[in-house]
C-alpha cells in the first residue's frame, strides 16, 4: 500500500493540492433552488463532483450537512465519497469524530478502511485526549488512511481553549502538535493536523512542530483568509499543506461550468500558494 | 413545552435515574453471537429495549458503535431511537459533535429537533470553542431538547487536556463549567454537562460551577466507578445527575431475562446513589 501522504503529492503535482469542501449547507441549498433533503444533497453532490471531475485532487465532505438528514442523508454522503474516489479523488470526510478510546473502535471503522463510509482520510477531534484517538491511528496505520486530529481551528471561537496551556508551559495545540509529530516518527506517518487557514503570521511556529504531517487548512475564501495568505504563512510546510476552499467554490453554482470556472481559478492559486 | 430538565425529574421518579448506555460493540455483538453488520445491530437493540420495556428513563444510543457500518448502521440508530422513545425513555444521543458555527448547523438538525436523528437530548464536544456550539444551543432552545457538553471525560488519558488553564488561571474544563451555568441563567435552561463518574474526590469543586445544570456521568461499572461512588462525589448535584451505565448491563445478555435482572439491579443502585 501507499502512504495517504505519497498519494498527495503525486495527485497535488498531477491535479492541484485543492481541497475542495463538499458542504450541502442549508443556505447553499436554498441558493441553488434544491430541496431540504435528501434528494436536494443528491442532486447538489453531483453537480458539484461532475464540475470537480478530474480537476480536483481531494474532497472534503462534511458530515454535518448530510448527517441533519438523519440516515437519508448518510446515504447520500456514502454515495458522494463512493463517487470523488470512482472520480480518484482522494476523500477527507471531515467528521471531527472524538471519543474514549472503546467508542472509537467504533468510528475508526466508521471513517476509514472497508464496512462503514471508506474514505481514505477523516478528521478527528482531540478533547478526550490525544491517546483515546489510538484505536483509530491503528486503523489507519492498517489501511494507509490519514488522520487530521484538529489542533487550531479557523474560527475565532477555538482559540481559547487551544491557547489554554499545561503546566509545561506548552498551548493545548502546541502539545497535540508535538503529539502528531513523535506519534508519526514512531510509527508509519498517517498522522496529519487541522490547522485553519486564519492563523496568524506570528503564531506559523505551530507549523513547525508538525515534522513531516500533512495539513489541511480549512477556511480559504469565505472565513477570511486568502490562498496567498496562506501561501506565506503556510510556507514552512510547503508541498504538505492541503488548502481547503467550499462556499467560495460553491457559491458559483447551481450551474456546472460556473463551478468549473470557480474550481480552475482556486486551483491555479493553490498551485501558486502551496504546490511542491 | 417542557424542559428536558423537568421531563427527566419526572421519569426518573417514575423510572430511576439510571441512564442506559445502548453500545453494540464489536465485542458484545460476538458476546452475543450476532453478525458484525447492520442486522447484528438490530437483534442487539431489539433485545435491550425489550429488557429496558419501561423500566428505564432514559436511553443513550452511542453513535460511534452504529456508524461504523456506515449508512445501514445509521439507519438502525434511527431506529432504536424511535423505538426507545415509543417505550417512553428519553433519547440521549451520544454523538460527542462539535465543529465551527456553520457546520453546527448541520449537527444541530441532525441530533435533536425533527428531521434528523430526532433524540430528545444530545452530547457536543467543545474543542472548537464553547461559543461554536451556539447553532446547536439555539435549536435545543426552539425544541426543548438538552445537550450535554463535555467537560470532564471518564478516561484518564482525557485529563491532561481538560486540565490545561486558561490566562486567568481557570482550568479548560472549569470555565467550561462556567460557560454551561452562564448560559443556563441568561437562557432557557438547555444545556448539561458530561463528568465522567471516575472524577476523583478532589475534584468535586467542578460540579459546584455548574449552577442547575444535569450532568451526565458516564464510566459506571466496567470503566471502574461504582454507583456508590458516583453517589458520593455528585452529592452536590443529587437529583440532577444521570448516572451511566453501558458494559457492566449489556454483558449480561443476550438473554432478555438476565439483562433485565442486571437493569434492575442498577436501577435500584442509580435510586439510592442519584434519587432526588
Amino acid at each position: 500500500m501507499t502512504l495517504f501522504a505519497h498519494r498527495f503529492a503525486a495527485i497535488s503535482k498531477a491535479r492541484s493540492p485543492l481541497c475542495l469542501g463538499l458542504d450541502p449547507s442549508a443556505e447553499l441549498l436554498a441558493g441553488w433552488g434544491l430541496t431540504q433533503d435528501a434528494a436536494g444533497l443528491e442532486a447538489f453532490c453531483a453537480r458539484v463532483l461532475e464540475a470537480a471531475g478530474d480537476l480536483v485532487g481531494v474532497v472534503k465532505p462534511q458530515a454535518g450537512f448530510f448527517e441533519r438528514f438523519g440516515a437519508a442523508g448518510m446515504v447520500e454522503l456514502a454515495r458522494a465519497i463512493g463517487q470523488a474516489q470512482a472520480q480518484g479523488a482522494l476523500c477527507l470526510l471531515d467528521a471531527k469524530r472524538g471519543d474514549v478510546p472503546g467508542t472509537m473502535e467504533g468510528y475508526a471503522q466508521a471513517l476509514v478502511g472497508p464496512g462503514g463510509f471508506a474514505a481514505v482520510a477523516a478528521t478527528l477531534n482531540p478533547y478526550l485526549g490525544f491517546d483515546s484517538l489510538a484505536p483509530a491511528f491503528a486503523r489507519a496505520q492498517a489501511y494507509d488512511a490519514a488522520l487530521f486530529v484538529v489542533v487550531r481551528s479557523s474560527n475565532p471561537g477555538g482559540r481559547d481553549l487551544q491557547a489554554a496551556r499545561h503546566t509545561d508551559g506548552r498551548a493545548v495545540a502546541e502539545r497535540l502538535a508535538d503529539q502528531i509529530a513523535a506519534h508519526n516518527a514512531q510509527a508509519r506517518p498517517v498522522l496529519g493536523a487541522v490547522i485553519g487557514a486564519t492563523l496568524q503570521a506570528q503564531e506559523t511556529g505551530l507549523l513547525e512542530r508538525l515534522g513531516e504531517a500533512l495539513v489541511l487548512a480549512p477556511g480559504v475564501g469565505a472565513q477570511g483568509a486568502t490562498m496567498a495568505q496562506v501561501g506565506e504563512r503556510f510556507a514552512a510546510v510547503r508541498g504538505r499543506v492541503l488548502p481547503s476552499v467550499s462556499r467560495d467554490i460553491l457559491r458559483a453554482g447551481p450551474d456546472v461550468a460556473s463551478l468549473r470556472a470557480a474550481i480552475l481559478r482556486y486551483r491555479d492559486e493553490a498551485w501558486d500558494a502551496c504546490g511542491a
